[in-house]
């Protein structure tokens, strides 16, 4: 039986919360197969000097584990 | 002396949150009059064989009822 | 020792919550030095006589206060 | 089998949150049959011109289905 | 393009929250087309003259809404 | 040293918010010795027979323990 | 008057969540008359050296109080 | 662009909610221009001595900032 | 010193929430060795064409990590 | 068969948050036997004249209530 | 009437929490009177290249405000 | 394009929390680089035998994923 498993990542762009979470997809494609959900818990920016620095999305992701 | 009611719907579009939360007003006009406040309260992504199938936001659409 | 101080803010735009965030954003750094994040709390979009009307981006935003 | 179905409404007052919620409770009897409970989300006050404007409360109505 | 809505309901049974469960999918799907999802929110279990009336399950039900 | 204990009531009252919390207030003087605080947590309304059946106020009461 | 209090107890079995719960039911009826509702807050079950130990139910209890 | 600014206050009354939520509204009025919304956080009663000595509404206030 | 991860799992059965905990259950012990917790914190219930597809529970997995 | 119950407490000292703690427990333990858990909910100051009065541990004790 | 005010401060250590608790109150004590109660929200620790930066608790701080 | 991962963890100490701390730090330090922040999620304490037998601290850990 499959099962799915459940982590948290966050993405990170210098221009928009749109790039971060590209980021954040194509970084967990690289390294999990079966993705079936990424749900956003957290945006915000962080700023350095008092210029925005980088946007930030914190999101779950669910992937399915198929053991072998 | 009217009354608010509020529902839940979920937007989808296959290419960005933008765009489901723009289906999801455009669709809840078509039904509703008296929208005042359309609020948030999740955003995810649905993947199939690893790709990105759709982009869904569910919000809240509150809406004053006028009995006739 | 230096201390941060947390406020919450809503901006707002009459086109996007993209534009909203800019807005608060630009505001928050024409009265505050020494900010280092800003966090979304809420998203909503307000509706008057079935058309949007405004997008409001409720955020808390982190700073540094320094005493001389 | 009976069902239990949970909506959610806003009541307004320009005088007072007693008021508002027995306009509520008013307007929810004269719609529906076999309403079991009422409970209390949220209330605040809206304000115009700094003058209160309105009462609100936000609450959740349980209420019996008997399908025929 | 389909929009999805979600509603509260309430299941109920005299012996158990699985019957509880059963009474609400059977119910929600005599009335409602297109269901995707039903997530559990609450179980309770209500007592009269110390002695078990009713368990009850508290559930969202989202489902696809196909305008004509 | 004293230690300060938290339990949790709820007052009831078929006319009005105002006077369940009475209600609680006054039953939790009868039984306890030393309280501090009366925190609302929850507020509804019971009906029977389309009519208001009971007003309820759940509220945790805080009150010192002195062991002598 | 009459008021209502809650308490929270944990329920445990070998077996199963079914079976903690009806041990958690039996209990509180054995010390407590006028109970009125059982609402279950957390369910999880705990092991020992790999292997299933018991099966716990976190559940609030409300009861009818009546001073003579 | 105006920006909106939320902070939290306490109003306070020896007599009822009612009043404490009276005078929460005119200290923040006499401070404040442009207020929009005051939401209700919290309610709670401090007793002194067994006696009640203080009703508290606690409350976030929002209102328009105009930079000149 | 041992120190205690968590994860999170979703356990799926096409039958009932007890098979679900139990897929979960073998399928975590299969690659974790020193379960000492499985804690509940969602269930649902995920249709296909009108037809119940599978039964879910989303659990938190607590175990020991020995390094050697 | 054992049960647990669980009771909420609120330790203090003039001191600090550990020595609270530890009246806390000390207090638990001489009235409560079986005590398995206490869990902290939250910590707080409360200042008199300004200055520090008392620092407030709120924290949840489980144990096991064994019948005879 | 006076009225309360509370804001949210972040006190900061590279030594300890307790350390960041003081310097938090110390901070608070020199720019604000009146304080009643400073409540922990959060506790982090931030690190830099592998080492810890800084303690940091998050906290609202209450105050009396007494207009003349 | 670098990514932050959060897991979580529990640190152990039979004497204090400030050591479960300098545990759960001590250990993710072994096995993790790129850690940036630690933050607090519960603070609990297991008894044996009516006497503490470890002080607990849950945390979430959130460190930088380089992929080579």
């Amino acid at each position: 039986m499959p099962i799915v498993k459940i982590i948290e990542l966050i993405g990170e762009s210098p221009n928009s919360w749109d790039e971060a979470m590209k980021n954040l997809i194509t970084e967990a494609q690289q390294t999990l197969r079966g993705i079936t959900r990424i749900g956003v818990r957290e945006m915000d920016v962080r700023l350095v000097d008092d210029r925005v620095d980088v946007y930030r999305v914190r999101a779950e992701v669910s992937f399915r584990v198929i053991r072998s």
